[in-house]
């Protein structure tokens, strides 16, 4: 310790230690550590003690900036305003059957507004939007950053894998994050999210930030602190940030999977597909128009004639995909039906996702490939009346050994009752700025 | 997460989860953790998650006995009962001048018990009893089994350190928690104590648990608590436990470092010494009689009349030390002088431990070497009135670059004032097993 203090200039465990008792570190002291554990010299093992420290504990607004803003300083940031339109970003925090970017940015680009849509891959119950992307043959994820200005400037729009270079220290803890249990806690979600959506250097953002079985944080409470904490942090660093608070307690629309989505979000594209995604693909859109300078323009028509749907083919095949090709559809199929009569209370979200993953539809680890043909068609929603036999959902596969562990975890997951439960708004708040 | 379920039992990431809520692992949960941890299945950074959680939320009774048996049945066990002589161990939680092994082992051996003393090396501002004795010329710290059993027989005591054989759970996870902010709490220094001293396989075990500022755990009630926790341990475990609460806001006798704290064991093996270093160790010393089925015998005249010299002496040759070799010394002396007229307040140890250290005496990383002859001679104790230039340490080292160093934490050791502080009994309480 005496020798590592000549060099460095903080003692780790002295950190680690303060955190323990619930006292606030100072922004120096976050800013060393996060780039101490980027150089190595926090060893993955003290900043996990740390992460559960902090897990347990809490931050305060200003360690939460302060850690958002070292992580920005570990990699590079990108710069989206020669574009010669308004670039709009938009996050969500995750969900099941969330297909909602890929209407979403054709439906934005087809208006003017630019969206740099840098996603992820699955890992767990909920899907990846490029894991969803890679079901259409021949579509390509990796982008240079030539590649993407190009797309922005042409189209408006571009949905690819994030780059290592930016937040590199945020995904270094991420990684941590995953294996030792210091995942859902709003100051390490609030600073990974923010951290690269401040880097990537968007003029604006919009959060969708889920509640209910199926989000991160399934609390109505976490949620809106969560939100708010990224909205703080948004201001904090002149990214202007609205939040929307939706609900996430049963799936979105019907399709649960990979190309089974990108099928629901076509239907979307065309004018049709389920009321809830249109609701929220609209409400997305509306905020960010808002965002781009453009309040008042409404982006229903664009999904009906047909604007959305030309952004959506040159934006896949900008990609190397083919929007015409026929998608992956699963060989063996399973129905799961009602056991008795009754009114749809509710379908549990987080079921569905797991059933959906255990089919194939997701991974249990990084790197792990997905199955884009498997997945859950979700056939009924709260408040629907079912009779005893009716279907409830259709499990599909390609590996015979994984329908039965699929099966097992969506028989429990709709759950029946004798009276009409009270409709829930899909979105149930928005989060702005203060003062 | 899915494919390791398929062999192992639990999910680290859920134990990990039901400890960062406070909630209780099972027996059987914690036993896996640490058989999983040792064999590398749980990572070092799962581990430290998991202890960090603990150290905040705590443990119960059963989960300390399960993690106290886990370690345990890590490694081997010892058995002395056939050494024709009562083996009865004693442990110190450290302290700041605690030479007391040193002359307890040689009296106890004098008196008919087997001590077998598993010792280790300093890390921090207290000493290691290895690198106190290894000033001696020839002494050497590593012995067989078989060896130690034969000086136990053959004198009835040993002092050396403990082979990697028992508990190494508990040594590969001292080693994480070193670094990662989770030394001081109870259930973890309990646990680790207990799981080696259980091992060890002695008849009877006293305890000495130290507070105030030199010690692991400054507060009396955290001492207390740890008392309590390990006497409970040992009971469970069937070993017969007593505990002593003993003073370490003022360091123990007058010398603090190496071979000056071997001169001052000797002083005390021949009849003399500091009051504070011979009464604790007959204290010990009459616990360990007692538990040994000797409540009757006074340790006393075996200091006096040469028979715990004798005993020392050959206690020292049978591990290659010369009883009679000069010990190092210093060659580079200053001396911290009194400010002010006033009446010594406090002594502290911890800042007297720290400049030991500095001085060399100390290592600031496992396997550094260690200078014998460094160290601080304390002048004066609690109560001592003195008048401005009164010489209250002597600080020796034979590095020049670190004497300042040294110096300057010595300089606010001792706290004067105008009254005559209240004495503080050396021993402040004794734990015994309840029922």
């Amino acid at each position: 310790m005496e020798q590592q203090r000549a060099v460095e200039p903080y003692d780790v465990v002295d950190l680690i230690t303060t955190k323990r008792f619930g006292r606030a570190l100072d922004p120096e002291e976050i800013a060393w550590l996060i780039n101490a554990f980027t150089r190595g010299v926090v060893a993955p093992e003290q900043m996990s003690a740390l992460l559960m420290a902090v897990v347990i504990q809490g931050m305060g607004r200003d360690e939460i900036r302060a850690m958002t803003e070292a992580m920005i300083a570990s990699g590079e940031r990108m710069d989206f305003t020669a574009l010669g339109r308004p670039a709009i970003d938009k996050h969500s925090t995750g969900g099941v059957g969330d297909k909602i970017t890929l209407p979403l940015v054709p439906l934005l680009a087809s208006l003017g507004v630019a969206v740099p849509q840098l996603s992820g891959r699955g890992l767990g119950h909920t899907g990846g939007t490029l894991d969803k992307l890679e079901s259409i043959p021949g579509w390509r994820a990796s982008l240079s950053t030539e590649e993407m200005i190009a797309m922005l400037t042409d189209i408006g729009g571009v949905i690819c894998a994030a780059g290592s270079g930016l937040a590199p220290a945020d995904r270094k803890m991420y990684a941590l994050r995953d294996v030792t249990g210091t995942v859902a806690a709003v100051p390490l979600i609030a600073s990974s999210i923010m951290s690269k959506k401040i880097a990537e250097g968007a003029g604006g953002l919009v959060l969708d930030v889920k509640f209910g079985s199926g989000a991160f944080l399934p609390g109505l409470s976490d949620a809106r602190e969560l939100a708010t904490t990224m909205v703080h942090l948004g201001a904090d660093s002149g990214l202007e940030t609205v939040a929307l608070l939706t609900d996430m307690d049963a799936p979105l629309g019907r399709a649960v999977g990979n190309a089974n989505e990108v099928r629901e979000s076509i239907d979307v594209l065309a004018g049709g597909g389920p009321d809830d995604v249109v609701e929220l693909t609209l409400a997305l859109a509306g905020e960010m128009l808002a965002l781009a300078g453009m309040p008042d323009v409404d982006p229903a028509p664009a999904l009906r004639d047909g604007r959305a749907m030309d952004s959506w083919r040159r934006l896949v095949a900008a990609q190397g995909g083919d929007p015409q090709a026929t998608l992956p559809e699963a060989h063996e199929h399973e129905v799961v039906r009602a056991g008795s009569d009754g009114i749809v209370q509710r379908v549990d979200a987080r079921a569905v996702g797991v059933a959906a993953w255990r089919l194939g539809a997701g991974r249990a680890r990084p790197g792990d490939p997905v199955d884009h043909a498997a997945g859950v068609e979700v056939l009924v929603r709260p408040g629907d009346r079912v009779v005893a036999g009716d279907a409830l959902f259709i499990a599909g596969c390609d590996h015979a050994g994984r329908m039965a562990r699929g099966l097992e975890v969506l028989r429990g997951a709709v759950e029946l009752g004798s009276t009409v439960p009270d409709p829930r708004p899909l979105v149930a708040g928005r989060i702005i700025a203060d003062g």
